[in-house]
């Protein structure tokens, strides 16, 4: 595989060289590209250093695979001049989520989505919502599923090198002079995560809910969620109601969810935490729970490192399985 | 006022002299109160240092009032032996909450409820409790009340002198040889308030919801909560959902949570944090929202100083309006 990685010198760009390297992708060549900043910089993947290049129409040629994480306008402007270089785009910002003709793809829930890429592009769901729509789609395969409603608990890390830089810096006694928080994080959670929309609501909070309602191929599900930053450098937290169609056993439920692919289900004396999966490639449940006045009604807790399978696993899932087929 | 503070050297006791002085509150004589760990140590209060006593039956002789902030167990030996002695014990611990000849008070809430005190006996709710069921009563008001479904964001000074002792030492990259959480909480967001239940529940979880009900005068109100204790000193935050009787614009719903006594709502731009509301005595709530699918149901986010009026002020609050009647 000749693969390039735009992206390459950011937390999930490297995250992903390093998941790349773990599970032994067969990556013959690597093409790292980012920003004029990191031009001429290197990278090391599998013992040699590469250099990093800005990204350009050449620069994907002969690549089998572009892995993107770059944001959005980079994603934009370079999606479609990789796919028509001939390289499948594995898109990890928010740029072509949403896009009928681009899937979004969880591994593990709606692999066959994968095979209709009109743009030759498939999409990287949110951080937070990958891990939630893992631990739903086992719940509604046995018991259906009518609404959603989460709050997350997310690692500064889904910021980036800034945001971990920032959480550094004030726990430090140190001002973050490039915070890419509203308010202070360290010793302090914050519900804000992306733009803040005009009917209160923010931007990842609406993605939560769209790309929910895109994986599970569910377009009229009701999704609520609310996101809050907390002071934690790597691992998404979320606190997730789920409104079944039918009631079930506790044991049943926590059948259903530890028979998933990717998904361990905790015992009720080991709820799992960040630190726990930090460094993972699965996403972890536990804390579960059935409603006390409505028993379709299931709660529980769920952690995944959000750099891995919230990021660059995932993506690196996608890449291989296209590659692969 | 003679008043009589049992748990005066912890961390709420602490908090409950502050708030008493610089409320003004009209307090003559102090009697601290406290285990034989603290007996012969000194509280400084109003400019004197009073010599804290364990506690004993002639302690509470001739005491209007008397505070309590020891823990469960010393509440129910002494709160009967305090009133029987002629106080009035206001009491923070869980103890006689849900005693149905105790009355559990928010004064912005249910101040009504004090008058009839059968046991000598008024409860101060749960922390996390209080913040939330101020701006429920608010809603509630206008729209009426059906379901909560709460995820709490819980400081560790709510687990006492302990709890800030271990984000500290953690913090400092030491071990905390006493910590009361069951999973280091530096850098990590724990979902495990309290003791965990056979069915799965926190007792804290609990608390809130039966606490909930009975402040709210509302015996079969749906109410689900999930507490997650994160690494923050003082103050806790909350995601609300409420689903209340009927639909009314955004703005209605802010106007009626502004009118709330003790409350303040942030505009879309500033959502109120832990850390903007360490040291004060009201209730903050921001990140107003209407759900997408069904416009009865409001999602906000809620904080306050736990230690203060999530237990101290709102006690405080009791004590006075008490003493005052």
């Amino acid at each position: 595989m000749k693969l390039a990685l735009l992206g390459a010198t950011g937390a999930v760009g490297r995250t992903m060289l390093e998941v790349l390297e773990q599970r032994g992708t067969a990556v013959e060549e690597l093409v790292p590209l980012a920003s004029s900043r990191s031009a001429g910089s290197t990278v090391s993947f599998r013992g040699h250093d590469w250099t990093v290049r800005e990204p350009s129409e050449s620069a994907f040629a002969g690549c089998d695979i572009a892995l993107f994480s770059a944001g959005a306008a980079r994603s934009r402007v370079w999606g479609p001049a990789a796919a028509a270089a001939g390289a499948i785009v594995v898109d990890n910002s928010s740029a072509w989520r949403m896009d009928p003709d681009v899937p979004l793809v969880v591994p593990e829930v709606n692999a066959h989505a994968m095979s209709s890429r009109p743009r030759g592009i498939i999409a990287n769901p949110n951080c937070a919502t990958i891990q939630i729509v893992v631990a739903l789609a086992a719940l509604r395969q046995i018991a259906g599923l009518r609404r959603v409603i989460a709050t997350t608990f997310q690692s500064v890390s889904g910021a980036g090198h800034r945001g971990l830089a920032a959480l550094d810096a004030e726990a430090a006694g140190e001002e973050a002079t490039d915070s890419p928080f509203v308010r202070r994080i360290a010793g302090n959670v914050v519900p804000w995560i992306g733009a803040r929309l005009p009917n209160g609501w923010n931007e990842e909070e609406e993605k939560i809910r769209l790309e929910t309602r895109k994986i599970l191929e569910l377009p009229d599900l009701r999704v609520a969620a609310t996101c809050v930053r907390v002071p934690v450098r790597v691992g998404h937290g979320a606190s997730v109601t789920a409104e079944l169609d039918r009631a079930l056993p506790r044991e049943r439920l926590r059948e259903a969810l530890a028979d998933m692919p990717g998904l361990t289900v905790c015992g009720d004396d080991a709820d799992p935490t960040p630190i726990d999966v930090a460094g993972t490639d699965g996403v972890s449940v536990g804390h579960l729970r059935l409603d006390h006045d409505d028993p379709r009604v299931a709660h529980f807790w769920v952690v995944a490192d959000n750099l891995r399978k919230g990021a660059a696993t995932n993506a690196v899932q996608i890449a291989a399985s296209v590659f692969d087929a």
